[in-house]
């Protein structure tokens, strides 16, 4: 694969997945939206589906890593560093990407959510200071359609479980090899690699929300900052670091366990 | 294949397309029907198994396009438009056959919703201008069980909305022939599909509720203008547009990135 | 395949099938179930994944009909009808015993919610004949894990519905073999039919509740009328002849299709 | 395989199955989770794509038994007995290693949930007797994160249950033989009998919570006595030979129905 092909099969990937991702909590989120509060199978699926569409159509031109903690621990096992930068610019560049399109596809409907009174200050609030933390309070859900939040904010334990969730998609990811011989990642190991997310989701994804990609929480949250959203809160920066630093020590972890146990 | 094979496997399969996925909007829209109220996730699931019936049955006779944004790409992509219009006129044939089906199929269902005087005009409606009104208001879900229509009605944005769901899964379409090299697309295409439009429906289908199929969305819309359901409510002519334009201009620029980063 | 191989395999098939068909809807509907009021998605995930299951364990013995429609369809396609009678008689077997299996798996959930004073006649009922009456309505859920019943009680259009969803599942069947060379059904074939039958669940069982399938349908059935339930109500044996001639119709309009279009 | 190999491949694997469906259950039940109260379907979704994640991850590596019913088996099958407490050993040993991971991973959850004073004993409790009392009643829930147990507690039956829904299991797993010729169990097998898995959930877990893996109980039931949980009530010893000897029993019935029809 040449530098050009990696860096725009990851660009245009890791767009689909914020897209897709981003956008199906927009959709559930999101006020005038078709499918506010469907839930969280809706969530959890919409995000291994997101993986699904964007794996099996840029895995002919990249491989579809997606994720940083991925290519750093294909770069471990492989002991081959040169691709990289490369990867983690096309990753970056792409969930920015997929971020401002979930704006643009629910444009209409974050002006719904974010400016309505009832939802900024009460149906009769007319203190404006109090409106405006109340709308700090509201926030939250809005911030959560572009980057992810812990319940109990403990630093260890958010670290442990984005550790803990990575380790279970990397490992997986690296076995595709074992199995799949000959297949070729497009087909069925996008598919099992999407039900995998799936099922991070739905079980390590209750404490933090499961980033488990560095690109996928980061990029989004530069978006978020960067939008002219009315009444959007803060970005929460304080919390950053977490689901960046927890997945690249879980994909370093997966990538020792694989060449320790398996390979 | 030959032209026949073309249109008949279209007409088949785009009916059972849309028998299918309007068959679980009527599920879940009308009184007197089990799956009432099963939610966004039953919509979503539905129409994306609807894809995976129609595509895994009609593959072998017509590659089961069964979306004229879907034949608008291949034709840009080959520069082949020789059997375009035989396959956009079994398609919207097909639409329209599979919305009949869907009306006998919940025939007492239909009946049951729109005659109910606590549907038409609530329970002590005396007045038949008020509930000639309220039927007006209340016809929206019925109309909702044929053609899309938006939250929000910003025409700029629905058809955004629209163009990136059609991106999104046209670029999946395209691509399969990379990913499936010899395996057909009536296997584990036809999933990949199916999924990924269960993956725009959780994602994308919030703002418009995701026609990105100029077929599935005006065939049934002409059928429900044409059948003799009492109370029905109009068709909503003037969105009528933005469903057909939208999914077409998201084809094309599919092919264009296909053609640009892929080819 | 021999006589004996096709009538164990049927038999274990139909078995498996109304097992898990049968108890995921004991599961929703019965008292003391953990999985209670779980909703209709897990009703049609639950029918589909029996499907899946009875057909992948029992394809390599007999081909996993499990459906006296998907038979007699075989049947018509090949002009063959020698096994017909072997495969029918498997399937109304392995339909009766899976009924039986259900009761034993769910006996002290069936005791609890059929013996409840509370569901016999509401928390104050001391008139008998009243709570008789009372339960001889609350009765419809307990048939309701053996059999089938319609919403709305009209004839024609509970024919209707039954063949047209049949005609959706046989069609899918019968193009197995063009879809998949050399596959063999056990493997992809079986996860496709059982989303195709998720499919079918969820677009067309409001109305009928979705047998396309006489055995499914006539041996539970029958042993809800044998089994020495308290209170179990009537065993609706008036429309119990829908069930079998809707879908055995279907079948042969599918194969008439087939044969026309698809051969 | 080495028993080096198989030892690590069923620790790991069996540690990945209890850590990713012991965590749904966390997820779904504790106070503080984005997941809580998501459902049945989520549940059983949950632990079939843990089958998925645990079985496609390790079975290159041990063949990915992670179930003593599953090896006992296959060794009555193949009537070689040599490797069954390797198996056995990793199996449990795996299994309190995922419990313990789940324990880390939701630490702040099971924190918020067994410490809050609303829980223990209700906003007014006062009465520290009575606060004890009610806990003992909503540890169940606690429990229930690592160990199955009945809604009806009628010996028989539960064993019953737990036998039929191992059968079930054991005879999807081993047809997998006949099905996929060459293909391995890595790929496809480990989809198929994931959502075989989702099925025996949906259908068989409504009275007893389908453990149908004395491992997948037991292990987790001894860390659950053994963990500093404030609060945690009982670990209900009086249950665990249940879900230990009812899958044995069933894996044993599974092999000889096998031996007897498909061999």
């Amino acid at each position: 694969m040449s530098s050009s092909d990696i860096f725009i099969g990851e660009t245009i990937g890791t767009a689909i997945l914020i897209l897709l991702g981003g956008g199906v909590c927009a959709a559930v989120t999101l006020k005038a939206s078709k499918a506010r509060n469907a839930g969280w199978l809706a969530i959890t699926f919409g995000w291994g589906f997101a993986v699904l569409t964007a794996v099996y159509t840029t895995a002919p031109l990249s491989g579809a890593h997606l994720n940083p903690a991925v290519t750093l621990a294909i770069a471990i096992k492989d002991g081959d560093w040169k691709n990289v930068p490369v990867y983690w610019a096309g990753q970056i560049l792409g969930a920015m990407i997929g971020a401002a399109l979930v704006w643009i596809a629910y444009y209409g409907q974050f002006h719904a959510h974010l400016t309505d009174r009832e939802i900024v200050g009460g149906p009769g609030a007319q203190d404006t200071a109090k409106a405006v933390e109340a709308q700090e309070k509201a926030a939250g859900p809005v911030l959560g359609i572009f980057s992810t939040g812990p319940e109990v904010r403990v630093a260890w334990q958010n670290v442990a479980t984005e550790i803990i969730g990575t380790v279970v998609l990397v490992l997986a990811v690296l076995t595709q090899g074992l199995n799949d011989k000959g297949n070729g990642l497009g087909t069925l190991g996008a598919l099992i690699t999407a039900l995998v997310v799936v099922s991070i989701g739905l079980s390590l994804g209750g404490p933090t929300g499961y980033a488990i990609n560095p690109a996928r929480d980061l990029g989004p949250r530069i978006v978020h900052a960067l939008l002219p959203l009315p009444n959007k809160g803060g970005s929460d920066w304080g919390y950053a670091w977490v689901p960046v630093v927890g997945p690249l020590i879980g994909g370093a972890i997966a990538a020792g366990i694989y060449n320790v146990a398996f390979a």
